[in-house]
């Protein structure tokens, strides 16, 4: 059944039930040494029970990688992703996107250190994330060899998963042996859910369905109100406080979930051709959004800030479409990267059930600063009879195609 | 002091004590006739009594020009602009500057009407709505005489404004003798206010700035449902009431209006070079942006959803700008009105305390549609090895930039 | 070893041995009825033969189509690409690119016709071409099976393919029997080569692959002038003498080959991912493009102008990746389009020795017309003291940055 | 006559009448003191005479200010632009533009140094060279002065000039009392003419008017072969032998002139509004640009590539109108510079007759490179059965729609 030979194979393993079968499926099917990596990205999971599992099914201690990234994932992907107030499709704060480039450079590091020859994820055949994943690990390990088990296997049915799961004695939870309902993913940034009960993009999400932000309607009747600090376009304090990166988001999280901040349901395009429905949840990302865009407005130049905007969207599509480890993704990186040098100050906010209102912004940076608009001895900038001249010759060629016009008859 | 010789002007008249300023002034410093035009946009302001004002101060019968545009606002503006999903620097809905080029062009119409050479209009030299206005009027009429009054008369301050009006007895209502604590621009789309008290940046709206919406705090304890359906791009009905244009937008902002919605306090960057702060409010086209995306999302086909993202923002700049009646917006919006054939269908959102959230879109035409994904006689669409083909080829250039890496030794 | 059950297909057929061999192929491997259809394109090879061909390949006569396509492949292909100036990677006229969007939906219309539920190409299994031919396909017949003979089956080699041609009787000529140098891709707009004996990117091309332009040295020493003439952006006329689109770009071709006009040697990135060295002669097409460049230059506005060179880039690469009938290369095509209304006038060029110069032109709608400039009674549009204006204004931000450079002390 | 009061002023000076005159009428106008600059752009004239006419007309020896920044100028500014392939509207490469920022900063310096609080350059009021030259002062020095003698002056006609220069005993050369039949500005990187004989757009540039270029008809009848080396995008030898960045330039300029390359007949759109036709000669240039292009083909990545052609546009734009010295002219160049790290190695190219034709390139970082298409142990990177895959979901969403087409029996 397996089309390459492998010897080694670096597998991104979560602990649970089905990246447990693939561990297993690797194991059967290409006869190769399995290596497991569990990371802490903040998806609220503790890590031990996973190397439990792992030597439960026969993984050797010196082959089972556990990591805590949580720090790592916010500096290094998160902030420099919020530094381009990056939104795929208008909405969509990339939260799953983002989490994958990391997790495969794990893996492949992984794998030079071990001398692994493969790499395995459990991403299925119809998302996006086979495509991050092993975008990834190419980019990074170009003669790997990559193994996508869902779309390789036999096992078509969740009957078949259970049935494969008790032939290899994989302990199975009660509650895992239905189908889920939907499927989730979840990280320091946010919660996705898609599937089943959301397939209709017609029905409202159901409640149930929610896990990291309370509802809009049972969030307290008082607005909470905060200061964000930024340095270079990254936030470093809350109210003052300095924190690190993991520690700052997680507060943001808090303080979203609290209020009700940060829902979304979507239907996005998928970089592998289809339309799919999902809902997010990203409270401490979507404040952290407007905050971002808020001490740009005072400390970025007009033309840095429109030449931003218009490169955003093919910033997200890229980070989307899982090409994070790319020369036109770090080309746009290093434009954003330089526009935020000044990008430094205390943005205030208004947090009240489910919305975010920026109500105050300062920076010892501001470009509005009205003594900035005065020059030299009282000598000001702006004399309004230049509006003329400016207006005047802005007009010129719209005058012109007047004219023509009129010459024509039109 | 009067640079060009003119011998009747069009003048865009509200009836207000600073445009009947400017009528005055126009008629002893040009010596000229003046044309007066009230237009309703639906600022919410009665027509009349400005008629009664431009008797008063001396203008013929026939010179006074009244209408009603509300309608053609709407459809001929601010539709074509939300199909497009216009927002200037990521956040503004455009509400002041959709305005201007209507009345710019009414204004030019009737100086081709009564032969007037000139045209007039009451904005100040420090703002984008001069740059709007004459851009507009020289693209319509190239040999037009402008004049900007703000720009070019001595009136250096309120005493000197409310003394000229004394001097030639135009009547002032008491509560406009002092100067106004912040500016107010308001059409059916939204209501702007600037300057004064909402200058300093750091310091929150207060709220007797607000006019078009309560606030967040005040709406009601419950959402409520809505959903609006479209065609072709526009919305066209309400709870499955027709609506016409005027109608339509006037409904929603009273929903939005009630729920708190579509407040923005915002640091913007103008065209004449300067940063501005601002507080805007559009509690219907709030709701009207985010319902257009929604039915967008289920039947607009990613590669036209993606390029019209790409080059929103440079519309929206287009149209900050003044550049309306300009070949680049029409063009652009000749791409956009092409992507929107089939942009048809239900929005269902819920409007809640400040926010609004999309629930539930159903189309005719959708793209989701899972039928779609389906083809002839039970053949399927989508394979999941074609996703192993598609990720090898995507990889391909990025396996070779890491294998130049690898042999370089880096 | 066919994958997929068929009944009818229709090939792409050129009369030569490969497709002679795929003809075959296709009727042993699927035991389908299959229907040819052979296009003129302006390659430059006759038809008739090839019907002669495929009735000797058992081909039933109402099975044979054949079809002169050469002015509608001209007027809704080539002209409409030209009028958006595109170039691929800044210098590839993608003669090879716009021919086959046309050839597919032929190919399609005859399946409709004939009730074929296949289609067929012989485009190798590395190339560009296997995109573009199947994406058209599939953008037009959803449910199509796409049948790709480079892509399936086991001749591996010359000699396979030769061995299979004997065993089926498919004639074979002399010169066919080794393998090729380079392969030829040609139409009315160029001839591309590559392959072999151009694989290495450091050697000059030899002059023996040459097959449409004489080489620069052996161009005549005196130059030729002509003067095309557009209308609304097409070419209508050479030297006042109207033609036909198709009889227009041969007289083009006719004219830059013996001047030795439009060879490029190049190194392309492929949609599929790796780079590729190609050879293209586009004689007509070289001079076709600087002189639409040059109407342009008089007769479009700079908003308009920039706009469309701003967005070229990308509607080069949807062509280029086979994305004719997509709504994003349409939504483009309707933006190019709205520009194009007054792009009428003569254009004069030189051609010498493998260059072409532009030298002059005229327009009824220029917009560089000199009256245009003076507007209304001698009053100058121009007054360059508004210059004094414009520029402040527009250094207005700079001049805010710099000084809080100073403020900074940097 | 003055509007500003202005105690030191640094003069663009170039030893020619008009700067003469504009020294003189700084002097009497303004009271002030003259400080001159003069550099060496590689414009091919001499600098001492421009001392010596300074002395004359009484300025202070520590008040002359003379450099040679052929080395800077090149280096920071041309090689930069370069790497970006930048070309204006298609095909001017920006000879004058990038000429300007430099020559501004200079002054700017000497401002500093001398404590000048004015700055004054010769050009006039209808072109681009005011706006470049007055942005990059204010970007640097926000509160200087500037003087722009053109726009402020009486001095309406060439006979008043001559008056004036006349009255303050300003020597004039015999062929400078008339009006010149054109205008010429020159650097090491291109001259450029216009006004006047090649005003109208339909008649040929008149064979006089061209100093930088021998014609093609006057070139060799045999080839030039070069080999151009290049590092990190920047050209460092010719034919093997290592030149600096100005004598590099100065041999390609060579070379292209007695080849007869880099002319430009063109109609272009000014920023402040109108049109206006030049004549470009950029022999080296012209060369250098095709030459990048080539090395950029074999080493630089798709994505990269694709993404600097499609900024490359606005890049140019914004030298074009003079921001250098933006924001946003930097972030595309930290961009830029970005891609630029392995694009190295050796450009061939014929010149001949007006033409260059690149021949061959070859690179230690190819991309192109054979053996990187082939990975680990002989397995092939391409398959070409992947291309099926790949094919097919990019396919998808083409299918949908037309799916959709076919329900709706469109």
């Amino acid at each position: 059944m397996a089309e390459k030979r492998v010897n080694k194979v670096v597998l991104a393993y979560s602990g649970g039930l089905d990246t447990s079968i693939i561990l297993k499926w690797l194991q059967t099917t290409y006869g190769c040494e399995v290596v497991t990596f569990t990371a802490d990205l903040g998806q609220g999971e503790e890590l031990e029970p996973a190397r439990k599992k792992a030597e439960l099914l026969g993984i050797k201690p010196e082959n089972i990688f556990i990591e805590d990234l949580r720090d790592e994932f916010v500096r290094d992907y998160v902030f420099p992703m919020f530094r381009a107030n990056a939104q795929y499709e208008g909405l969509y704060l990339l939260g799953t996107s983002i989490a994958r480039p990391l997790i495969a450079k794990k893996q492949i590091e992984i794998a030079e250190k071990v001398g692994a020859d493969a790499v395995a994820h459990g991403a299925t055949g119809k998302g996006n994330d086979q495509v991050r994943f092993e975008l990834a690990y190419y980019a990074l390990k170009p003669d790997v060899t990559v193994i996508a088990p869902w779309r390789e296997w036999d096992l078509r049915s969740r009957e078949q998963l259970i049935a494969f799961a008790e032939q290899n004695q994989i302990p199975i939870a009660k509650d895992k042996r239905g189908e889920a309902p939907f499927s989730v993913d979840a990280n320091l940034l946010h919660a996705s859910s898609e599937g089943k009960v959301l397939e209709d993009p017609s029905v409202e999400v159901p409640d149930y369905v929610y896990s990291r932000t309370d509802g809009p309607e049972s969030a307290p009747d008082t607005p909470t109100v905060i200061t964000i600090t930024f340095e270079k376009g990254d936030p470093v304090a809350i109210d003052g406080k300095k924190l690190g990166p993991a520690d700052l988001l997680a507060k943001l999280n808090e303080l979203g979930k609290v209020n009700g901040i940060g829902r979304l349901d979507l239907v996005e395009n998928r970089f592998v051709g289809m339309k799919s429905r999902g809902m997010y949840e990203t409270p401490g990302g979507t404040i952290l959004h407007l905050a971002h865009r808020g001490i740009e407005s005072i400390t970025l130049d007009r033309g840095a800030a429109h030449l931003k905007d218009e490169l955003m969207p093919k910033y997200a599509e890229l980070i989307y479409n899982g090409f994070w480890f790319s020369p036109e993704r770090e080309m746009l990186q290093a434009l954003i990267d330089k526009s935020q040098e000044f990008v430094t100050g205390d943005v205030t906010l208004k947090l009240y059930k489910g919305g975010v209102h920026l109500i105050g912004r300062t920076s010892p940076y501001s470009l509005y600063d009205q003594d900035l608009v005065t020059f030299e001895e009282g000598a000001v900038a702006y004399d309004h009879r230049d509006a003329a001249g400016f207006i005047k010759l802005n007009a010129l060629r719209l005058r012109t195609l007047a004219q023509r016009k009129k010459k024509l008859g039109l």
